[in-house]
């Protein structure tokens, strides 16, 4: 039908010609991409915004960087910038449809943004209708002097240290909780368990100080994997020859991007060719998040338990009621919140694992599987960042210790036998546990107050 | 604001009152797991239609089976089924907006159903208002004599088995496409490796029909694995003991879930009690999945190597041109198809990862991280058919041997001096070789034709 | 010194001379993986003696095999079955002293073998000095027929289906002892939790009853993936060529197996192609050990809790004291036994993922990482079988219940209320529930007998 | 019979007597391990020397400090640093036997260490006989102001640190190796490859230095993660009150641990009841193993892929002949080494994905799986080291490339294209690629000298 016909473009490349929805802002190599990976409930790039802000803060820095140098022509390098900074105030999602992985190297990521930033840079700087690709053309000049592989690597960087940022204040607002946690129930004694026997009294703010400094170990840690990623290898395009972008730009690029970002951190990658052969900067921030997410289960785990029962578990802790726990069981409050972290964590870690099994399957001067990468790292931060959020908030926050379940069991056998044994030694409290046969009444007349 | 107030109806349930958007299906339960549990890159519910449908699958199964056993009144349960009837027509995605993990064991998936089910019944067949749940209540009717337990555990089966399908048919067809490029390529003679160093000569029907014959085993297993998940726990509510719903219910149950699939294989579980402790089932077929993965990873590697080059790898394999390999170099194609699956592969197993850890930390009689075993297993089913089907459309269809290539390469000096060895023996071939100095033609002379 | 220069003979292959320790029964194959491959820690591959009688016995099946189809002289025959013979009644350690994983695909364990058989024939039948390999030859007479790729491949096959019945074994006393142990304690109720949370009674038998149907559950699935390792591809050697050996050998070589080690059940593989390329179904052993780790693990949890207090935790039952638990605190008693079985669980998840990491680094048409696979999948059986007799014997079939506790827990409110509402109604027990503001004495009134 | 009586003494404990061999340095409850946790081909903690040898130290350190603070009577404090040192001096294996991982936190290793040391004092210091634990006692004296908690940590501590020089040692002769290396051959052009397809020529100097810089940074980032383990939780005995052990021994032992190791950066854990929470500072040494041996396997893998061949592979490279290949196949020479760095990398991984399961099953006050973590890192330590010794002495130093192939193929197509392109332009290239069909010799009159 003629006005189906007309609502698609035919745009050519070296494979041959191709329809592209004549409205897209995208073009041939974005639309190959969504014939050859459906999504079928994967994610597409337009799914990590801080991703597809990184790649189109390199297209803005290229431009800016190329002006400078001479190696565009102004007007062409203008509306280049002045296109990014439309997208960059209101990133239109359906423009960057692509598959969030593919093959490749994630070259259909980058030539998304380059076809949209070129179309969008025609049509309103020169007034020229979508696919004509001029003056601005998609690879001579929003891709000039970059490559896909420094330029998606370089943007999943500026993405990580992004997403990292809301995870880290996360973590610190966690971390702060349980802090004042600990501090508002320092008074609080509670026994103290090894192999979840019975052992020795501690108090609410010895255990919350635990998992304060282990968390804030984590943090620390990830803080330290992160700062790894300020070196960028934007300049040594293809797999790290210094030639195949002009020196000037390589030569003014890591200043444009501090300038850019407002940073100073930012460098030049020690060895270009070891940039192109491993991304393990970005794997070994998935190493720490991995890390952080087995050390949060634990931590989740360990509420479920002290918040077991109510009467027939260990029963120390009780936790905000936030939902109802069963339509079968009424009265029944369920650990709905630690259970969400729970499985966040989990989530975060199968997706560090496929991060990781990119690694053993890196090759030569290349490793194309920075999307697989990407995708699941930022999904890793996100996850646990919610998985935090929730049980500081819903959870954390509000939980109570239960008094006199405390209070009793601090005042138990094994915790008063050891009291005893610091008063009178150890073959003492031993004598008096069998001679008393384990009666507490009997024991705890020996000892001092 | 007058008219943003009415936009929303208040709820109450024993946590207290709520804000329900006026118009949403769902009701208070559903609410609170929005606000509990915001997505933030995850997905919803809604995401997976397969779980989905199976959910409602067993709630007009239980309507019916309650009518079965005059359980419930008869326009009650009618009003359900029609209700499910209508969504399963056509399922309203905003309707099913909860995390698709979440604590408790998914019970805020299975009472966002029971709420969907209930408002629309009482809408349609007695025009009570979203959220009268009257007469429908969605506890005592829609939920009637099942619990989150045994409801979401039957429908996460009927999801796999309905989705694992799909990856049969994708895995079958992709057999089927080694078998014929096999069989056309047969007499097309080529090198074999050992430890990547040349061997004997072997046929392209020799090398496909191990790949075929590898992944029909894949598929026996698969298939052995699914048919795990016929046994199904409708009826063994809560943990496990069968009193929990009512004895009629329970022995009605499973010829009514055979006969509204059409199915003959579905059985109670051998224990109940085992069927709540542990998802065990369900981490044996993402078990199966992740060979299945690490199989096609594996094969993708070996396209990839056949097809290298051109001039300087391998170069035994041509696989089709889909997209333009590389902006800076002309002539570049590179081999994005296998790098797809490939990455399909390594999602895959991150996915089946996640499974995996539920498993140890699974506890006592009812182990809550169902969620994020169905979730991460409909991915990794979802993930590999796309990557599998990406492969053999786009790939291996297409894919030509070099056959000036391969006849070179079984005709260099390994597999001449085995074919030697093979007529005149060991020791000759191996004198024959040291006299020569590897000399080929003087080798190629002692060979018989 | 003289003394010392003797206690060298020198023997030559291809890459030249080198020394070998005089007395050593094994050659110089052997003597160039030793100092290729020291130990540092890792394991001979005479820490597998499972592995080492499958290897020796594919040599003795190869001689027969050799003999009866006439390709070797009888007496070289003959002195090759009885060194074999000699070596199974008593393997000397110290002859089988390579690395258990090595380059090559275990070429070297092969070839271990071949010299030591050689030798042991030359000194026994024909009195030659060790090192001479005359008349019996490692390679033209002892690996006749045989190359590693597969009289390793089928050794690993034997030595697996050998090494599993210690664990069938183990794991069925396991399961009985589950049956023993819930049988005696059937009349004890105790109370369901789930999400940690009070819920229902049920009897002890219940609870372990579950546990025995999920290990049973396991074992039938670990028969299912063992049975797959009958298939062998003896005589499919190299890469499955048909004709790597002589069409006689091949055609007898499965008969000659089944009739060796009484079995019926021994075939060819399907395609030998395929069993050259890949080695999954080791793998897939590998994978039913891991899910039978993680659920041995999660019992393992589960008794630790149930077992925790022995005031101030769940309390439920009580393990037998095995050792002391603690050097500065009288009267504690860790459970120890099942903390020994988690850390075996884990010990044999690591061992499995070892293993599946093989399965994607696979590669063409043969995949040299058999020695990686078949190491750890044994030891991976030999730490399972370990756990699981040591929890037997010192920890289950000596549980006692705490009586009066689990009688105390199943009176408890929410068990109560379930109780109450099974009576009289879901409405009824909530409303009795809020009226009496959960005080337990006033709910019990509404309870019938 | 008399005489095997006489080869048991008895003793005894809490649980009861029991038979230890009478000339057995260790003593019951040792023995009671031994019974308890029979190896089967799992290892003893005598096979981990520097474990060992830290708890030695640890016992030592605990004697001086007792003596210091006046503790301990002089004679039994200086009996025990005087049997310590002449354990350290040449640990008598055998008397270590114990099973390297078992329950209760690794309780047993303690009490090994602990007899030894009592009965050696007694025998040495007092002529007393073995098990007579008078007048030096193994709790009262060894393991005065210790627990297992702190002692074994502290252990675990050195032992890693001790270890990782070895490692690190190697990591840097191996970085060596490859500037060496690269350094040789840095005139070499080399094609380089982008998903495994034609790309530009490097030398091999680049390529090299590539992984030089990339195994730098590992070895940066280990040493970064070593540097953790300074930190130690001496005298926060049990879970990290600082009241049991004494305040004196407290304030001095870490003045005392810097003393005997000659070091200065030893200092207590920021906070003690975190140190005893969670080991995560050594699962952050596994996870940065892990990545190492990631990074060596693809290196591994390029090695082979480069020396594939040696005429239908890639061929660039040739590896030293260290071992013949094939007993089959004359003149085949395989790529073992690296095959055996392959293989002891995922043997390396498999250990430390033990490690990690053990954080995400920490629990409470006290996570026991302490020995499950140490003996796989150690192992972990231990097969990376051997791995990067074999591939650096017997594969990397003894590599030459192919000078014919390397200059061959930098003048295929695609390199030379390239520099067209570099010289004319893009689209200047892409026009004679299109006109010329892609025909060499034509493509190369228009390339300038």
């Amino acid at each position: 039908m003629a006005t189906t016909q007309r609502q698609y473009r035919i745009e050519e490349d070296l494979i041959g010609e191709l329809k592209v929805p004549a409205q897209a802002l995208f073009g041939g190599q974005t639309q190959r991409a969504i014939d050859l990976y459906p999504l079928n409930g994967e994610k597409p790039l337009s799914a990590y915004p801080e991703l597809l802000r990184g790649l189109l803060l390199v297209k803005k820095l290229a431009a800016q960087t190329n002006l400078n140098t001479g190696e565009i022509e102004p007007d062409i390098g203008q509306a280049i910038v002045s296109a990014v900074d439309l997208l960059l105030e209101d990133i239109p999602t359906d423009a960057f449809p692509v598959h969030a992985f593919h093959g490749g190297g994630g070259i259909s990521s980058n030539m998304n943004v380059n076809e949209v930033v070129a179309n969008l840079a025609n049509r309103h700087a020169f007034d020229r209708p979508l696919g004509s690709y001029q003056p601005v053309h998609p690879n001579d000049h929003v891709n000039l002097n970059n490559s896909t592989s420094d330029a998606l690597n370089t943007a999943c960087h500026l993405a990580v240290i992004d997403k990292m940022k809301r995870l880290d204040g996360e973590l610190a607002a966690l971390i702060g909780t349980f802090d004042e946690q600990g501090q508002q129930w320092q008074h609080v004694l509670k026994i103290s368990r090894t192999c979840l026997q019975d052992a020795v009294e501690i108090s609410f703010a010895d255990l919350f100080g635990g998992y304060s400094s282990q968390l804030t170990r984590h943090r620390q840690r990830l803080e330290t994997d992160t700062s790894e990623l300020y070196r960028v290898n934007l300049g040594g395009n293809i797999i790290g020859r210094k030639g195949d972008c002009s020196e000037a730009f390589f030569n003014r690029v890591i200043d444009g991007l501090n300038r850019m970002t407002g940073e100073t951190r930012f460098v030049h990658s020690d060895n270009l060719f070891d940039a192109s052969q491993s991304h393990d900067d970005l794997a070994r921030v998935a190493a720490g998040l991995d890390q952080l997410a087995r050390a949060l289960l634990r931590i989740a785990k360990d509420f479920r338990l002290m918040a077991s029962g109510p009467e027939t578990g260990l029963g120390e802790i009780r936790l905000p009621a936030v939902q109802p726990g069963s339509s079968a069981m009424p009265g029944k409050v369920n650990p709905t919140i630690p259970e969400y972290l729970i499985q966040c964590c989990m989530q975060a870690c199968g997706r560090c694992y496929s991060v990781q099994m990119t690694q053993d399957h890196g090759e030569l001067d290349y490793t194309p599987w920075q999307s697989v990468v990407i995708s699941n790292l930022l999904d890793a931060i996100s996850v646990l960042t919610s998985g935090m959020e929730a049980f500081r908030q819903h959870c954390l926050a509000g939980m109570e210790p239960d008094l006199a379940r405390n209070a009793h069991n601090v005042n138990t056998l094994i915790p008063t036998l050891i009291r005893l044994k610091q008063q009178r030694g150890y073959s003492f409290a031993a004598r008096v546990y069998k001679e008393s046969g384990g009666d507490l009444e009997q024991i705890r007349r020996y000892l001092k107050e």
